[in-house]
């Protein structure tokens, strides 16, 4: 078995010319099969190749997942540390969703859900992810906030952008939950959900303006918990 | 194809007597195969019956899994309405936790994350889902936020609640992942990393303390966004 790290092929070689394989080249057309017809073999198909050629490369689709989670990882805009740190955080969130929203790569969801850990992506020592949360630390700690204050803070902040179905709700996202809840309502007896009732003569909530509150619930709450502003 | 939404079979008559399948007996057997060894194959060999036999309950995979979710759901304890917003919420993320700590099932943990909505249950109309949303808004508009305030406040809990690895954490759960860290470091150049260098002084968080932390991050950031105590 063969461990590539950096490709070993100049990008430029890769065009249309398929059976020139590279980590990237694989990992780009990895992303445009749908998660639900995923297979080595079928990836193999898509790229003109023998099976056999890809293990050279990728020995299992969880490998190919995991490189997926890396080149994800390092393309996360990297925050500027000048900012104050609720522009820090808010920044944080807000340039990851438009860069997700931009680069998603459905087969590797939940890969990337596995493999970006806190401190590590795929179980392996990360730069890039050491780097922000070098940051992380030294913005937090020079706007006044104590070291487990920081790391209670970090794992708030991970926990919400690794897990969130918000990032990858499109603007229109709340709508169809939306007119489902109140076909559910429709269908059941009048007075059994008095409350949901009453809520369903609200507009649908607007899927970028909700995105923008639950980021600011989360600053807010930094804030009122720590007595810092 | 057969659809059961109730087990047909009163549950004591499937005790040492596999081949009398039921709808429970089946999602029972499934929560006890590793995931990465999954397969309705598997799951009949484990049964001590013919796949054939299994898809007259579950004709796919996915089944299994809506099922789990909706079994999960169905168990997940109920919240009384009388505790005032604060106490409503932490109890709702606390119990959740708790329950899920001994009633884990590897298999469906990406159904559940996928299966179990805002709204809805794996698509379908949930009373459960419905009667916790009803409860909910009754109890935020009894403390005085506005319905819209109470649907973005709904959104951001169950997005914390689906999504979090803090659920399924041990109490030990940070310890793993801080050696790692440390390692991590160990093998850097020094000051390459100085905030971590700082960091890594004090000890590591102990994972209880911590998800009740981010448990009251999330409630000190509604009272504070919305001005109501």
């Amino acid at each position: 078995m063969r461990l590539l790290v950096e490709d070993e092929i100049p990008e430029g070689e890769t065009r249309g010319r398929p059976r020139q394989l590279t980590k990237r080249s694989i990992v780009q057309a990895a992303a445009r099969i749908r998660p639900e017809e995923f297979s080595l073999s079928k990836l193999a198909d898509v790229l003109g190749v023998s099976s056999q050629s890809l293990y050279h490369y990728f020995p299992s689709i969880k490998s190919i997942k995991d490189a997926i989670a890396d080149e994800i990882a390092q393309k996360i805009p990297m925050i500027d540390t000048g900012l104050p740190w609720r522009a820090y955080v808010s920044e944080m969130i807000l340039q990851y969703r438009s860069w997700l929203n931009q680069n998603d790569y459905p087969i590797a969801r939940n890969a990337v859900y596995d493999g970006i850990a806190i401190f590590r992506i795929a179980g392996r020592r990360s730069e890039i992810l050491l780097r922000r949360f070098d940051n992380f630390i030294s913005v937090f700690l020079r706007d006044g906030f104590t070291l487990d204050q920081t790391v209670e803070i970090w794992i708030t902040v991970q926990n919400f952008l690794r897990r969130s179905d918000l990032h990858r709700a499109e603007a229109t996202g709340m709508a169809s939950a939306w007119s489902d809840l109140q076909a559910d309502i429709a269908e059941s007896e009048e007075g059994q959900y008095s409350a949901l009732e009453v809520l369903l003569e609200t507009p649908c909530p607007e899927m970028n303006a909700l995105y923008l509150q639950i980021t600011n619930i989360l600053i807010d709450g930094i804030s009122a918990r720590y007595g810092v502003d």
